[in-house]
């Protein structure tokens, strides 16, 4: 049993450290939060120990690897000791709002062995990586175009949106990892527009957008489209496409159940889209958990790694930039 | 050309002829209908000749053959006479609603090699017909149950009803039909229930059921489940379902377009089925014509006769003599 | 908490103990199983402690209630036993393959105030549930039809089938159960139809069937129809429809995940259906720990309680007989 | 009766002269073609009279209305004939390939009151219209985004490629007139795309692509979205979604018929999509001709007209200038 510890026990953190704890190779084995009421809920919740500093669960023999769920702008400083500290990491992304913090962090763990693995959890939904599949099997025969829909339910608090780092760092973000382990190879080119539509005014304050599409393509010429909005009022629209020579696949959304009604002038009227987050990438978090453990088991790289959220934040980089400059950038312009 | 006279210019009839004139293997030789404004307006329509008898239409040497959509009453005797002059026969279904006087019809047409079709227009549409080929190509394997919903999207009115025969011998016939056509063999017994749930004054006044299921055994032990009700507010609820040994195919609904909308607390909401059985089975009535005038080219028979008329009528009366007994009924005991 | 003890560790015990200890409200206070190494291993995957018999079960102080998952000839025993000792109980169906075994202990717990659930899982099924709220909101008019479709995925092995009842008491009997949630009022009547299909040779040895459908009407004459097979190659087949004067719902098919492919010939070729009945149910089976808890927290009777198990019987009864003797049963016959 | 002559006799003048014939409101003229052979023979299918010239046509008092289905090269010019003799138009897309030549013609007919109709045929899509309309009525709010998936089911000849003026000003014009239908407001500016990845050396020859992606920013934030493909195995895609703050609504792709197949490890696989154009947009066809008709009858603009023409043209040229140069492109900058 691979004993992990939480670092953070907020919404995501909490829902990390029970699964860890229902998992049948881990135990949870601490919890720690700046809020000390926090980490107590989480730690009552589970049934997990307390430990009162990053630092002491760092320490700990009782922990075999760690998982960063702490504030974005404490990530790359945990990753870094964690590191130091010889255990494995599963860190939320983004690693830093900063790229250039990023890459520093990419220099002071260059050469460790540790499986370190992004949260894109994404990743290990079932029907996004059956497009994966569909692709990687040739199913699809040569690829064309990924189109990836991404769609909140709903916008998040003003003061949460201040410190995400805006859209693409952390919404759009996502996108950006799943359009790269489609494609399979990487953007080249990044084109993007934004637009200011669901929260205007407080988009304005925060120099930032709610409605956003980019138009990646790569050196062979495959393209990527990703279109985002922070609100969706039918729910979690979470749509992934691949397009190739030899047909299509499509990940469609999800419902609470699979009942549809009809009545008179209407037909096939279903339930709303799933519209939490935990709820919607349910097996995938269960699924990242059970990749972490394998990995730390093994001693193999994880399935997505630092490289990951490094090359993800730069097509973020790329997409303001082009933005900014109303032309497509190259990602070796932000590299 | 093939020339084709249709007989009765009611709803159907002149469906009928507008598809006949515009068939590019067929003219429309001549209507005639009891009802000379009826005639008219279809001739008007089609720039086809009225003529003013049915023994004038079948005296006709410009017409090659003929399409019986008359009153049920004078189907029997239209489609004897036409026997007699020679002309192959379209004849709308039921062949009459007494199934001595249909024994009697098939006594009198008995040695004829003409081609004479009865109108189920449903074995002609691409999805109920899907299914029956997937049934007979294998790719279900053995078959074992076949299950039919047929929903009237409203009750007709009552002087209709009246003279219809009852809902076996009117609308269950259909599916009596189609459930012989996936089957592949004829059912030996027959078990009913009826109620009256749409129209419950209506149906005691006519000693009729508006809402009936009828399950069917082969001897071989395959089994078909008809659904109906004369009223369905979403639509003709019209579904085919073959499952086997090996899979299961389904015929599903149509809707007049592909649209589905999300919106706060829903999502999928699409258009009402198709409510008219002209556009539900628009191009099935096209087949059906197609059908008939290879025949009639040919000179081989109709892909569905009058013997298949005759057991569909069996099916009603052995339906109606299961709920009147209260027990499954054996074909062989109204043949 | 509320402690609840398992009795029998077998497939389904073993889920139903993972639940309960995973419940937020529970804890699961004992596990006993006549086999002592399935008790092993579940009070090892749970941390629960393991107690000999049954009787030390129902003596214990730390147990609040009863989970009855051993073999069914044991449940009406074990449940008269839990009622004797005070523990409200939640028993697997069957209550017992004997209608008169089922009617002696209704008369043994006659007068007790004691919650008793059956484990008539499928009601707790966020769809079918959808379903049944539909109708009794009234969005759907007056019931008129009830049409469920039951396809397991792949027949048991025959020493199972051996004890299980019959197909109608072991596998029907969810659907009798269904047909009455949804119905909202006792069937009447009861017409069946049974072939051996799926495995003949196994079917004739056992005496029993492996496709079946069964039409129900109740005396205000809604109908309810079942249609059974033992063997659906696609996976577990599940849909549960009700029509009404004002509409239609329908709770369709689970599959892993959401993703559709199309290629050349084809589109929308989608994964098979969830196959086994743990996955299929798996938020029905919490559901259904959660409202027993209720039921034990509130002493209120439970939601689907000791006489839904007998009635649902009965109909097993009644279809059977319908079978042997080619008519309509009067459920009040097998009363 | 208006009587409509059409000019050019094609596959697609073909299409278009007998849904003219078989229009109730309209009769079909004439028709011609500089091929001879072509035009007997669609006079042939029709009953049509045959003329020897364009300008025949258009002296003939015979003729109210005339639909121009030539080469693309003689749009223009029959164009401005046709107006010149007073007759109103319906003329196949696009006007010509070269904007100014387009800008030429809009001077020339200048303060004519004809009705003219350009054939962006999609607009009378049902689910298309239904999408526009859930936009028009405040359905979905305020419209955000709008996505637009056009693939074609395979690539023309190059004969035909050569003369189309590549993919934006022969296929996504198409696209480009559905955007400014939904989005009810003219994009300002545009990013494009493109790719060689159906047939590279082809589209080497011919300096076109065959894969794109566009985007499109009104002044207001509304983003517009297409993505085309020469060739999708699966059929003729043809996706249209509209997003806005109070939902969504999806036109979705259309089959030949609704049977859906399960089997061993897979379930729902369904017939590809229709292939071919005529098929796909029969309807819309249709509804085409019937809007012609309408504003003929009434002498009132036509809903689609020659300025909708010009603009998508000017988004073609913009999304070149885009592809060159690398940038956002404002349509101002290429009007």
């Amino acid at each position: 049993m691979i004993g992990i510890a939480v670092l953070g026990c907020g919404r995501i953190g909490a829902m990390h450290a029970a699964n860890i704890a229902a998992h049948p190779g881990a135990r949870l084995a601490a919890v720690q939060d700046i809020n000390a009421a926090a980490a107590a809920a989480t730690a009552a919740a589970t049934g997990a120990p307390v430990l009162a500093s990053a630092a002491e669960v760092l320490a700990s023999k009782d922990v075999d690897a760690v998982l960063i769920a702490t504030a974005t702008d404490t990530h790359a400083d945990l990753l870094e000791q964690a590191v130091a500290a010889g255990k494995p990491v599963l860190c939320e992304k983004p690693i830093d709002l900063s790229l250039a913090r990023v890459n520093r962090c990419a220099e002071t763990i260059r050469g460790s062995k540790l499986p370190i693995q992004l949260g894109f959890v994404r990743r290990f939904d079932p029907g996004h990586k059956a497009v994966h599949d569909a692709v990687a099997s040739g199913d699809l025969g040569e690829l064309h175009q990924v189109v990836i829909t991404s769609r909140d339910p709903g916008l998040a608090p003003e003061a949460y949106m201040k410190v995400s780092g805006g859209i693409f760092r952390d919404m759009t973000i996502h996108d950006f990892d799943m359009a790269r382990y489609i494609l399979g190879e990487e953007p080249e080119t990044v084109m993007a527009v934004g637009s200011r539509l669901v929260a205007p005014a407080m988009m304005v304050r925060l120099n930032d957008f709610d409605t956003v599409t980019v138009v990646m393509r790569t050196a062979s010429g495959k393209q990527a489209i990703i279109t985002n909005s922070r609100e969706a009022l039918y729910g979690y629209d979470q749509r992934v496409e691949a397009f190739g020579s030899k047909g299509m696949a499509l990940s469609d959304n999800r419902r609470p159940h699979q009942m549809r009604r009809s009545g008179k002038n209407f037909s096939e009227h279903a339930a709303p889209l799933l519209h939490f987050f935990i709820e919607r990438y349910r097996e995938a978090f269960d699924a990242e958990i059970d990749a972490f453990v394998k990995a730390v088991e093994t001693g193999q790289p994880a399935v997505v790694g630092f490289e990951d959220g490094r090359r993800a934040l730069m097509l973020a980089e790329a997409a303001l930039k082009s933005i900014a400059e109303g032309r497509a950038v190259k990602v070796a312009e932000v590299a």
